[in-house]
Parts: C-alpha cells; sequence; structure tokens
C-alpha cells in the first residue's frame, strides 16, 4: 500500500477501505508513516469526512491498536461514564460511588487534565495517599470485592489516539467529527465495559459550541459504541457556566464529598442523579433511568453512596482524617494565599464565562499549561454566585486561592480584575434576571 | 506567530497576511516548522486554494529563500524560457542558439530530469566534455563574450521550493494552481532573466491534462511574472504524442543538432521558431512575435543557429567530433542492443501515448526513476511514425535503444510488447486517418 494514494483518494471524496484505515494506524502507530502524511491524510479528512462505516473502522483499528481490557471476570454489567470535558465537573467522583452502591460495577479509567479542563486522576490524588494506579489484578479484585476502583488510564490503552491526536493538537485537525467521537470511543471500547454513559457538553466551557453539534457528536459515539456491541447512551448538558461551585483539584473532591452527603449545589446533584440513574439501569439494577435516579436518589439519602466513596479511598491507600475533620468543622484544605473577586455593580449574575474560570483556575496552580507542570492540590476557586443570583455591589462572587502570588495575580487579571461585572469579565452582571439555560438538555441512545 | 493558527486560518477559508506566508516559508526552509504542519497547511491550500496575491506573495518568499542571480551586468534584455515538461522536448537546446544568434543573451540554468521526462543538462552531458557546471563570473563572461550559456540549477535557487516540492511530492499536494504556479516562477524569477517565455504543455503526456488547465496555469505564471516585474508569455502546447522523433539525451541531442542544421521533423521545427521568434522579439530584437519567427527562421537558414550551438559545445568544453561525424556520415552513436516494435495491423496511426513512451526511455536506461540513478546517454527510442501516418502490419514504428537486455525488455513490456496497434499499447492503430490536434494551441501574454 502506498500512503500517498490513500492520502489522494479522501482529497478527492474517496472512501477508504478496511485494509486501508488499518494500514494507516498500524503503520503509523508503528513509526512506519511519517508525520507529514498522517497530518495531510488528517486535514483531507478534515474536508472530505469520514461516513460512518470508516468512522467504526477507524475507531476500531485504533481501539486494538494497544491493550484491550479483559473485565470478563468480574460479575454483573460493567458501566463506563465518560465527559467530554467541562469546567467543575466532579460528576464521576460522584456517580461512579452511586451506582455501585445500587449494585453496578464501576472499574474506571480515567485521565489528567490539560488546558482548562480538569482530570478526575488530578482530583483523586489531592487526596494523601490515594494511588490512582493499580496492577490488572488488584483492579479487578477491587472491583469484585468492593464494588469500585477508578485509576488513571494506562499508556498502552489505544496509542494510536494518542499519537494521532497529539499530531491533530498541533495541525488544525481536532475539529472533526469522526475523528473527534472515534478518539473518545476507541479508548472506551479498549476500557473492558460493557455498557458507556457519556456526558456532552455544550457551551462556551466546552470543546462544543452549540446543542446541535454536541449532538451530532453524541449520535455518532453512541452508533459507534452500539455497533461494538456496547450500550451507549449520551447526555447533552449545558456548559454555559461551571458545574457546581467549586473549580479546583481539592476544592472539587470535597464538592462531591458534600453531593454524596445530599448538602451539595442544586446543578451538581440534579445532573449526578440523572446520570447515575442512567447508570443503573444499563447496569441492569433499574427498570427504566427514571427508576435508577430514584435508586441514585435512595442510595444519596441512605449515606450508602458516600459510604462506597469512603470505602473506595481507604481501599486505594488514601486517608479519611481530612474528611473526618470537614465533616466535624465544615472546613476546607485551602493553598495560603486567597484573593476576591466582587461585584463591581447591582444587578444579577447573567452569565459565567466556564472557559475563563477554567483558565483563571489553571492560572491558580490547579491545571497543567504543559504537559510537564505539576498540580498544585489545593489551589483553585470558590463561585459564591451563579447565573440568576441577584448581588448587590461590592459583594463577593468568587474567592480564588493559590500558593503563589504571582499565580493568584495571573489568575485574578484572567477574570478581568478584582471587581467583575462589565462585558468581558468573568461574571457579566446586568439590570435583568436572566433566563437560566437547562442544565440537561437532551439525552440520546434510551 | 503560531503555525497551528495558519493553518487554522487557512482550513476555514481566510486569506493569508504577507507576514504569515513569509513567516512559514522562510521558518519551514529554516527547519523551524516541521514538516507535518506543513503538509496539513499543504493540504488547506489545497482545498481552499490561495488568491492571487497570496501566491504573488508566497512565490516572492520561495524566490528569496536562496539566492537570487543578478545577470545585470550582462548588457541587453535576457530572456529565459522554461518548459513544464514533456516527452521528447529538446526544444530549449535549438532556441537558445537560433535567439542568442538573433542578438537576444541567453543566460540559462535548466534542470534534470526525473520520471517520464528528461532534463535539458542531462541531454547537454551526453556530449563528452560538456561541463553544466560554470562559475558566476564565468557564467556571465560567456554569456558576455558569446551570447548564451547553459547550467546546471544551483542547489542556492529557491530552496524553500525544492523543499515544498519534495513534501507535496508524497503528501498529495501536488496538483494546485497556486502551488504549481508558484513553485515553477520562483525558480524563474530567481535566475536573473530579464523575460520569460513559458511552454505550458496539455495532454496525456504532461501535467496538465486538458487546455483549459495548462490555460489557468499558464495565466496565472503570467501574471506572477508581470507583477514581479519580468514580461512573461506562455505558449500552450500538445503533449498527446511525443515531440519529434527522438527521445532519449544523446538521440535528442542530435535531433536539435538536425533542426538547427534546418532538417528537424516538422513540429519540432515549427515549436523552435514559434518560441525563438517570442524569445526574440521580448528580447527587443524584433518587432512582433511573428517578426521574431522570420529572424528566427533566418539564422536558422544561414546556420548562424548551429554555429552559435556549436560555439556554445566548445567554450562549455564539450567535443564537436561526433557532431562532425555526424554531419558527415549521417549516423548518430546508439547504446549497444536495440529492438523494433512493429505494427500489428495496417491502418493509420492514431495515438502515440506520450507518457508511455517517456516511461519506456525511463526503463532503456535513458532517465531516471530515482534522484540517485545513473543515465545512459545513448538509450532511448527512435519514432519512425508520428500520428496521421499510414502504417502497414509489420512496418517499424518505432526503435528501442538500451545497454542492457533486461532494461531493454522491461521498456518493450511498458510499450505493450514488440507488436503494437491495440488499444492500450503505446501505438493504436486504427482504418480511419485521425484528425491531427494543432501543436500550438495558444499564446498567452502578448
Amino acid at each position: 500500500m502506498d500512503m500517498n494514494d490513500i492520502i489522494v483518494k479522501k482529497r478527492d471524496g474517496g472512501k477508504l477501505s478496511e485494509e486501508e484505515i488499518r494500514y494507516f494506524v498500524s503503520e503509523y502507530t508503528a513509526g512506519n508513516i511519517p508525520d507529514y502524511q498522517a497530518s495531510a491524510l488528517l486535514m483531507a479528512i478534515f474536508f472530505r469526512k469520514m461516513d460512518e462505516e470508516e468512522t467504526f473502522l477507524l475507531t476500531d483499528a485504533m481501539r486494538t491498536s494497544g491493550d484491550v481490557v479483559d473485565l470478563s471476570e468480574i460479575k454483573g454489567i460493567k458501566v463506563d461514564k465518560h465527559s467530554t470535558g467541562g469546567v467543575g465537573d466532579k460528576v464521576t467522583l460522584i456517580v461512579g460511588p452511586l451506582a455501585a452502591a445500587a449494585g453496578v460495577p464501576i472499574a474506571k479509567m480515567s485521565g489528567r487534565g490539560l488546558g482548562f479542563t480538569g482530570g478526575t486522576i488530578d482530583k483523586l490524588e489531592s487526596i494523601p495517599g490515594f494511588k490512582t494506579t493499580l496492577e490488572p489484578e488488584e483492579f479487578h479484585k477491587q472491583v469484585a470485592d468492593i464494588g469500585i476502583a477508578v485509576i488513571g488510564q494506562s499508556g498502552h490503552i489505544a496509542p494510536a489516539d494518542k499519537k494521532l491526536y497529539a499530531l491533530r493538537d498541533v495541525t488544525g485537525t481536532i475539529a472533526n467529527l469522526s475523528l473527534i467521537s472515534s478518539s473518545i470511543m476507541s479508548k472506551k471500547l479498549a476500557a473492558g465495559s460493557d455498557a458507556i454513559v457519556l456526558d456532552v457538553k455544550c457551551g462556551n466551557g466546552a470543546f462544543m459550541e452549540t446543542q446541535e453539534a454536541a449532538e451530532e457528536l453524541a449520535t455518532m459515539m453512541c452508533k459507534i459504541g452500539n455497533a461494538a456491541g456496547k450500550r451507549t447512551v449520551a447526555v447533552i448538558t449545558d456548559m454555559n457556566e461551571p458545574l457546581g461551585r467549586a473549580v479546583g483539584n481539592s476544592l472539587e473532591v470535597f464538592e462531591a464529598y458534600d453531593t454524596l452527603k445530599g448538602i451539595g449545589p442544586k446543578d451538581i446533584t440534579e445532573l449526578s442523579l440523572h446520570i447515575a440513574g442512567i447508570m443503573i439501569y444499563l447496569g441492569g439494577k433499574a427498570e427504566s433511568p427514571e427508576e435508577g435516579s430514584v435508586k441514585a436518589k435512595e442510595v444519596m439519602e441512605s449515606g450508602a453512596g458516600l459510604a462506597k466513596f469512603r470505602e473506595m479511598v481507604l481501599r486505594q491507600g488514601g486517608t479519611l482524617d481530612m474528611f473526618d475533620y470537614h465533616d466535624s468543622s465544615n472546613s476546607i484544605p485551602v493553598s495560603d494565599l486567597q484573593e476576591d473577586i466582587v461585584a463591581d455593580r447591582d444587578g444579577y449574575v447573567t452569565s459565567i464565562a466556564a472557559q475563563t474560570i477554567g483558565l483563571c483556575s489553571q492560572n491558580t496552580g490547579a491545571g497543567r499549561k504543559v504537559k510537564e507542570d505539576d498540580i498544585d492540590p489545593f489551589a483553585g476557586i470558590l463561585l459564591f454566585k451563579k447565573v440568576g443570583d441577584e448581588v448587590k455591589k461590592g459583594e463577593k462572587l468568587a474567592t480564588f486561592y493559590s500558593s503563589e502570588k504571582e499565580k493568584l495575580d495571573e489568575a485574578i487579571e484572567e477574570a478581568g480584575g478584582r471587581e467583575n461585572g462589565a462585558e468581558g469579565t468573568a461574571f457579566v452582571i446586568k439590570d435583568e434576571k436572566p433566563e437560566k439555560p437547562n442544565l440537561i438538555k437532551n439525552t440520546i441512545g434510551i
């Protein structure tokens, strides 16, 4: 096979054969096709697109490019959950324990954060002692014993996707439906669960800005998942303001903890019960997603979800001291330096730029700008106002936490300064009370 | 500047600024932009195209990426000539001496052949002793002294084009009007002449298959040349059958020599007088291209053109012995082995596949498959029939020359075997006498 011929075929609108797609993925991963031919093909795909069959084949070629996890030893229908990435999104930390408490085995591999969105693994590592690397036998045994384990994604899962994504990131070839959906699904399908729930975000803090684009992506991913024999459901959710009130690793862990206690913010609680409901349904522990949500609420109210979370922390080597101290004192550990953002006028919060808050949090030290950056587990942002809330001039909108003055200043500058309210600042305040968009916009694949 | 942003801008249909184009060309040539970003941009250009202004800027950025030849010391209007490449195209060897004999200084840098088209430098090097490398002062002095010098293109002319062309060749990004025209014109504009005549081929043996595509390319190149302050004229000519009767290096040199003597094939003679006429006109030695052609015919008939060719050969270290022997014996040197192609039926030659004949010639050893291949100067093909000629079954159509049996066999196989005539062989023979297409289809830029 000649790679130039494959490029020209796609460039001229042709449909790539299974043989061509598998040749490209395997030889590129093996280093036998140079980056410059791969990027030319990716750009040709950007313009000419791939049809469903090509997309399924690309996904499968990437899925099988490395380790494919076998969870068949673990009894029950294992359900995975994936978010396309948002700001303040700590939902995995909540729905995992809720679904596990309802009897659905959760054997989850999660990623680290890069850019303005955080990663579940970084959040869990803010718990002292928590191990995010387990040997496969240990991982399986933990799920068999307590029903849940969350670890970091192994480097051997879908290496083709890893290499292609890094190339797409610097060659203007991210924004293509087939490339995005195959990238996500190749990893999910290699991770061994039997069913998958996808949380596809839309809005200014998400990769897909419009609901239509998010629905298109969700539909394609559900098709890929179902074609591969795994029931896949997608929830389209709003990411025009951060989820909940906490952004930052330890801050988000405590918000997840409080949500499991039943005292979390309304939006996080609503979304968690919705997603956990679908997981419980797909896991065969409820007749419908609605019944699943009812069961999720029961394990939340009974404390069984919280107990499952604490059990997982202990089992993975973490200490519960900070949670116990939090329970008794209602305080949380934060970085040494802090600074408030206040309202510059009376009115209503009409928008909170999720992406800006994500970048602010990254600037405080809670996120990475490049892969090699260290994370400050106690840095981040607490929001005191959400969209629709009334504010008075001078009232506190958010507190930024950091362990370095320079980083704190950068974060405040990113937000538009210490006084927010005008267009262009993180919090926009207007006279009229805004209509608040629905958090859960659609569910696809049920 | 961020290369990914430049890729995305073009991908989304934007117009690149002068700063962006110059940044890309200079940093790519310097090795600071990786091939994989360059190929992604080239593919985006393939789909989104470049407008005239972008194309001019790209040409200029490549033109100035290396040495820009200064011929200002040489008196008179220096005229360059370029062919987009055909099979049997030895026109430069004829029009250079004709124009020089008419008083137009010719300071020409030519290329080597690769693939199925030959290169002027390879042809000249089949003359024993002929030096195709001269120091700049020597080159200038020769043009000042005798009015003509033809040397190989220096490696320092438009290195950006050299690097980009090599990348385009393996990433499916050759076929774009702006990229093709800027590639050719960047080299021509860096080569120092004051005016340029382009011979743009169309047909099955040319890069541009249709006359329309050739005209579009010719028009763009004339615009680029004129925008850069150099009068540029393009001739659109047919390349559906090889030019003349000789294909191969030494074989073509002798055909050029005979054409300068006034006894060359009709097509080569016609095209040479047309192109030389334009060169003489652009060089200020005639009031019109037609008057230029009359002057070209005069120097052909007077023997002044032939004398100029012989003068150039001697001055560049070549020997005239083989030409003198040819003049007295009417024989030419050829490779040791030969094989004829004959007609398998009575009828008229309706087509001679120029590209096939080019590949056959390459197979005999007259051309290179890869850059490193050595050339057999005496290998190649002599055609005895042209399109429109009547043939009898068993009559000789062509003789193939090679110094290796294996190469000769490969060449014959490429032609479709020893008997030609059927569809799919190099010579197609039918009952009806075909309409012969015009050799000179159009002239653009006068």
